[in-house]
């Protein structure tokens, strides 16, 4: 998540600049073609350049609206994540009672850590790269890599769980195939053993494993978003229009130049390359833009920061604790908030 | 559901080319009516045109706006289910509770394995073919079927879910009209012979009944996307808006390039047909696009991968019962899973 | 609901008809008077008509995704009641106990009876017809209720819930004036009783009472959509600017056929009138679609299908009691479901 | 509401004359100018006015769309407000017990006549007028208010919830700021004393407290709707975009006209003055539309009827009650229903 | 809130003028080049420009859509949050039950008051400036700013939290990250003990709980909005692309208005001035409305009137305690609500 006031510009045009080279080379080839070489039946009527202009912002448009959604809906269950993990800290400090505050609070305690292995085993599943991501594969991606860092990629789950979770429980988690399912199932399994032991009375477990409940309900829902990109189909096309469209810009801009030049003079015709580059970098931006928010955590810059969340959860459940060493937040880095 | 990063354009390409030789087709002939016929009235003016393409790319958007709505509510409802058969098989770990503990996982052995078997009556009435799904009816959508298994199609209900029940409840749920439905009864009808025998109390035993509640109901949300089609109205005038645009480009683009004939000579006319069939490929590809993402149940490429969802749902609930020899994963074949 | 996979082109024209000869008959005048009686300046400039274009699919763009949305809602909740049923079934078969097995089957058979009669009274209530609605006004609707039937309309509801409830519970629902409530309310006061007498225990009570509650709460949601209109004033405006709309496309056609009289002589004019007609098709049909979409429940052949969702839920719950002597389904006649 | 099948067109044209008349003098006195005092400048190119169409187009659609919402959603809250009315009429009828039958009915009247008072406060408050709201500032809606009546400003709260209440708590409410919410937490009030007494069990004591939410949530969000405006920036710019358009109207068909000046004399420039009108009118009718649909209770022709509403749910709470003299429903005049 | 009918025309100029100014520089310019110095190809055609247009309003529309809803679902949580206050304080009358009424009213009073913290706490922190807020960094934002007051930027935590407050919670509070949800957690420890103290039986515990549960939703909602941002690609591309426009917007105009020189002399060149200042002008408050309406918890003349919601709020409660010493309603200043 960019954090700052707005892109700069030059941020941009550096990050689509490839494009721009792509459109640049096309606009000079066609109008040297009609210059120098006169062919002259590239100067083609504007009519089919503007309805597919109307089908490419159509379908531009489109998709940005489904990619947002995607983010927003992204955020959304984080802050469910957010929400629940505060419920339950406080349902873990009020519900779980033993007659020995020590403990009680040792008790309290192992939940909640264990609440913290499963925000961690599921922000390392959920920043694993799909085959339909872009973040590493396209180059400009992988250059913007270089001004911020994704926590998931450079640590190790199996280190940052330990402190978390008793030998055996860490052992048993590691061998599962969704680490984040299983760590509930440790939960719900705790709760059992105090419930059959009457440490827990009936009203209270169930509220507690309903709370479990609504924690893989929002965990499913990430999977969802994760494991499902927006359809291929859509994206296709999206990215075969915008490509179209630039290819025929130029062409129409010749023809439209190609009126004046009995009143300007054929250099006239030349204008054609800045007005196609910059009309042509509108849809390629659109086009961009919106495969760059198509999947909210990939590691992109406009993720949702769910490393940071992870973390501010963390440390208001050790603030419920009394804990006091806490650990420090996560801050942006050139603006980008992981 | 497609996994590649995109569709290749070359299997769009071929994947429209009916289309494509119907509106060359037409193209080549209204331009040989004006070129070499001199039908001139032909040569019409563009406006009629625009507004259709205007018109068409309402509709147009509209269905793609809707169907990609029920393809992600699709996938809601698959994810829905993830969830809640991953919540039903902790309950069923921690709430059905015998002395003799190899007596209780064999009593939850029978819930989960009921549970695999609704799973799998489920997907198969799901992927059974309506009257409105094209998957084997087009030609084009038959073709793309050899690149890849419709699992549901090959295999036989009977066979998949002997392994999960017994062969009293097997030989009930086969003779009944809706078999989903009833395995759901069945683990109902279980419950109350527990909760009879003071083997299951009370709240463990609601919140039982409401997780079956949360099955049914997502079965039935399923059921509602599988029998209730995108509206027949609003997908004919899709078909119908889009064939009558593509009729009316040759001869916008024939009435604007008859404009040129002065300037360039009569040949000009020529390039009515590329662009014809450049622009008309782009409403053809959205309106197919559309059709293809309608049923999102159907068998197609773009489907919601069921099959593969359900596979992995057995596994963790597998691995929760403590089982070792698991299946394998579906993996995608030629980038498509089901 | 439609059932095929398209409505047929010919259907469509066939009951679209009125309004194309309406609108030929417009174009013909307008181009008589300019060819024959030399009105010229019938010969508008086409902008105005664009402009009017352009508002008006806006307006039918936005009318058909609120009707849609109409019909989509609409489903989703016969939808929940398909579920809440089963549901409701599933918990009559397991919460209501009683010693002799004959006697607990009967007393499950009284309320999931008085179910069907709710589910009865449900249906005959939403296909009544409101002051608004346009199946039996609109002579094209008329004509098209030839090839269906709509069962409400040819039934009784006294005969048809007599079989599901004694004559006493018969004659106090016929009494009142919303049937489908108080048949909920005579659940409710027999489910009290039960409760009363220590034959039905808390929890279960609660679980019963809440699924009467859901299903009040759909019946409610099904009022919602019958009884309040897709907003008039939207309706009208809709109307005004394609009526508008096609009053004015011969006079733009008229002008841009002019610009051509010079070329290939004034017969040109004549074009006009079939590009009128097409275009202004599409808009006729846009808006006579939007109109045949707005009331899901009016006996139209877009309608949503209760008839038959009733039928389908009766055999389930059928099946559950036992019964094997159970009604055939509804099917389709011409491809209409209702 | 409307209940008819659409506005008459002489209606609208008559509601929105004023708008008329400011356009035809404009483009009056532009045409004028032009004509006979030949400033040839106002003859200014189509373009400007075309992407002002446009933006205009989106902005007024975007209203529409969300003031539709805004309807749409109070009658949904509406419709909960029924359905919640009817479930707290089955419960207050079946959870409150007592041993002497007419001691029992008197109880659950004292409920449910409450019950019309909140009704009755709620729909008094929500047709207050806000100062945003038109209704009686705008003359074209002051001048229809004559077709209809708005109860709530006629009747007088005091008197209408007498009916329902002890002198005691009709004192007490109406000192309070927000009535609805003091009577609702009457109810709660009494149903402690309830519980307290042993008359009402948990389960039902809870199940009742929880009904006392969801109309505490209904009233709530109808509270919403009506105490925050559609954001008045939106308002406000859709306001001056429509009003520059219908500016620039005149001038661009002066310009479009001017060039078939030399074909068909000077005259033709007056057919501006009629199709600015009707273009004009266009915009003018979907603002003016967007307007009166803003706020759903602001005793308007297009509100929510909730008087007629308040009726149906006292009708059939009452027939639960056994009473037999109920009220007459409201009705619609001239096709308003309120 | 604006609370006023429209935003006065003159003070959408006056805060938009510095874009005024601009692209009338822009405009100025451009023609004089043309007019004085003759730099003829700067008369460029109106295509790129009307291409350009229809992606701007795209982009601006879809902003200015996702900024609409970002407020109103935060008038929805803020909506929420008075329902469940109203229920909580109820409750708290109804549940909290003690021999002595003393003693329980001032038990209820700790409760209410407590949640007054709560409220206070929430919108000091709901008013704090993020680093992509704008409202006191761009000039014409803080020129409105002397129109209406933002209390929390005035007022001090502390001493507003400090009457609702023992000594010993509040210093506790002000020691943590998250005041708001530790002051949950205070509410949630109290009834423990109550709890434990048998003076709470456990269902009116448990319904206690999930209204704190409910309000902490609510709050994490809050949290949602202020702390993610509206994304930044989006706000920068509706940026980027309005800017582009207004600066092509000049060059268009001359271009057409180049065509008329010959018929009405080279003066008419200078009607491209006012025509860009007037169509720029649209876009940019479109652009403009868009940013400022991004973030309704930032200080803004649009905000939710979160601190008059949180006082009606107060009032309420205080009410429900008996206290008649109640604090006055926050009312609009020059129309604007807080």
């Amino acid at each position: 998540m960019n954090t700052a006031n707005n892109y700069k510009i030059k941020h941009f045009i550096w990050w689509t600049r490839v494009k721009v080279y792509k459109i640049l080379a096309f606009s000079v080839i066609f109008t040297t073609l009609f210059y120098f070489f006169h062919l002259e039946w590239l100067a083609i009527p504007w009519v089919p350049v503007a309805l597919l202009g109307t089908a490419t912002a159509f379908i531009s448009g489109f998709r940005n609206t489904q990619t947002y959604n995607r983010t927003w809906e992204a955020r959304q269950i984080l802050g469910s994540i957010e929400t629940d993990s505060r419920t339950f800290g406080i349902m873990v400090k009020d519900f779980l009672r033993l007659e020995n505050k020590e403990e009680e609070i040792a008790l309290q305690r192992q939940f909640i850590y264990r609440h913290f292995a499963w925000l961690t085993a599921l922000r390392f599943q959920l920043r694993e790269t799909k085959s339909w991501e872009n973040i590493q594969t396209r180059s400009y991606n992988r250059e913007f890599l270089r001004y911020y860092h994704v926590p998931e990629w450079e640590g190790n789950l199996e280190n940052e769980i330990k402190p978390f979770l008793s030998a055996e429980e860490l052992q048993a988690a590691l061998l599962t195939k969704n680490r984040a399912t299983h760590l509930i199932r440790f939960q719900s399994a705790h709760l059992r053993k105090l419930n059959e032991k009457d440490m827990l009375i009936a009203p209270n477990y169930i509220a507690l494993e309903n709370q479990l409940k609504s924690l893989l309900d929002s965990q499913g829902k990430c999977e969802r978003i994760k494991n499902f990109p927006y359809p291929r189909q859509f994206s296709s096309i999206s990215l075969y229009f915008t490509s179209a469209l630039c290819f025929f810009l130029p062409l129409g801009f010749i023809g439209e130049f190609s009126k004046l030049i009995d009143k300007y003079g054929s250099h006239i015709i030349w204008l054609a390359v800045p007005l196609s580059v910059l009309i042509g970098w509108v849809f390629l931006v659109l086009e961009q833009i919106g495969e760059s928010t198509e999947n909210p955590f990939e590691g992109g810059a406009n993720d949702v920061p769910i490393t940071h969340m992870s973390r501010s959860i963390e440390i208001e459940l050790r603030e419920m604790l009394g804990e006091t060493n806490l650990p420090a937040s996560y801050e942006p880095i050139n603006d980008i908030l992981m």
